[in-house]
């Protein structure tokens, strides 16, 4: 059985490194260590920083001494500032990209700017970057729902770092009716679309397509809804234990691509196991 | 003949003021006065200013002392400049939106921003708007021409202030496509869309629908064609020597708009001339 391997695949550039970051500070074991929040969408590697000693913390109250490792979705100011004040060492694995649109949603804000946050308000990236504005703020996800903003004056826009470019450009349409100045930050981050852009490409030239990563995780069950659109036997599975032998039959050709959140173990893990599969004839 | 006469036709609050602002300076006669271009886009206008001695200049050249007028769609920062070296005085008509816009461009463009301007590249406003970018700046009037611009970095966008609002849209919408920051300005006048709405509501109402204005003038070309897609029988004339009175034989309702440079005195006699057509036996 022949597999390909999506290049763009796994980790984006934000999560590598903060799982690089929080795998390096459990490594040095300098006292007790604290991940604010799992480090990254991946119960996986979650778990196995956990064996290492970080412990996920909910809040950081009553925690007297040690490192607290900021996951990659960053956490809200007010979060921060508490570490802060604790004088616990902040260890800050927050994605570069989502920083940078943190700091446009403070620069907007303090600019005088009503802040429009694209995304989904339960997110933590996007409950992170709510908090660093320091007036009114309005987090909206759809076309319909920014038709329902009020009539403002000046509108600062940034989006979730995984939005598509598309709702981003329909949502700034419709709030150029909402305001007489409209300045808009993208800080949609490359690697979803070129991951998907891959994807759809991969599709076409093989079997069967298997897309590896969180069932929860909302950029690869999307990465599986578009492979899904161009090969309907499309599988979203989270790792080896849910493929099905039955899926391969009759292939020799299979894509492998997965969700930024995804280790690479697990993707060699699946492609290991594709691979091991007693050959078709075709094949 | 009843004749309905839209309330927002005619002079917008720019063209009245530049108006009122020429006429005023014409009357006092402290000096040689002029005017650098046409004051408004009224023709009559233009030749009563000039009956009073206000004299219509291309270029301040050999000018030696006296008032200039600037007219109500502004002119180039250049030029401005080259007034004042001259010592000559300035009054400044210039439509308060449009330098509004203009300031809006000088700010862009000494904060870094790349200038888009939305509108037509021939237009004097929008030549005056462009004088006043210090760095690069670009004129696009339409998606199309949009979507030519280069990959650039921090945009600003400004409109010409009688653009339509949904092609600002579009071309605000292609120019996310363009940079990573976009920050717009919407200085486009709502006057030029309350006489559309205006003129589209009226036309329900009536048999005949008279526009008046410059044949020559955007705006009301644009209010024609309105007018004209909801009813075919519309007439765009500039005074009445252009009226035919077989147009309204049948007609008991004549709805009457005007351009933005149309004088009341013009709209006045078109009126009254509707009004002194023999009934016709409906009425």
């Amino acid at each position: 059985m022949k597999v390909i391997v999506a290049k763009q695949g796994g980790f984006c550039f934000g999560v590598k490194r903060a799982t690089q970051i929080a795998f390096e500070a459990a490594e040095k074991k300098t006292g007790s260590t604290y991940s604010l929040g799992p480090i990254i969408h991946s119960p996986q590697v979650v778990r196995s920083l956990e064996e290492m000693g970080v412990k996920v913390l909910s809040d950081t109250d009553g925690v007297q001494e040690g490192t607290v490792i900021i996951r990659s979705h960053g956490v809200t100011e007010g979060e921060l500032e508490k570490i802060h004040q604790q004088g616990l060492t902040i260890l800050d694995a927050t994605c570069p990209f989502v920083k940078k649109a943190q700091g446009y949603v403070k620069l907007l804000s303090e600019s005088g700017y009503d802040v429009v946050v694209i995304g989904d308000a339960d997110h933590p990236e996007v409950k992170g970057l709510v908090s660093f504005a320091k007036g009114r703020v309005f987090v909206v996800s759809s076309s319909d729902e920014a038709a329902e903003l009020p009539q403002l004056k000046k509108i600062g826009i940034v989006a979730q770092t995984t939005q598509s470019f598309e709702n981003f450009r329909a949502i700034v349409s419709i709030c150029l009716d909402k305001g007489s100045e409209v300045r808009v930050y993208d800080t949609i981050c490359d690697a979803t679309t070129v991951r998907q852009d891959e994807a759809r490409d991969l599709c076409v030239g093989v079997d069967q397509m298997i897309v590896i990563g969180g069932l929860d995780s909302a950029n690869t069950r999307r990465l599986a809804e578009i492979c899904h659109e161009i090969l309907p036997g499309t599988h979203h599975v989270e790792s080896i234990e849910q493929l099905d032998p039955a899926w391969f039959s009759g292939c020799s050709t299979v894509g492998v691509t997965a969700g930024a959140s995804t280790p690479k173990w697990l993707i060699d893990e699946v492609v290991c196991y594709i691979k091991g599969l007693p050959q078709d004839k075709k094949d």
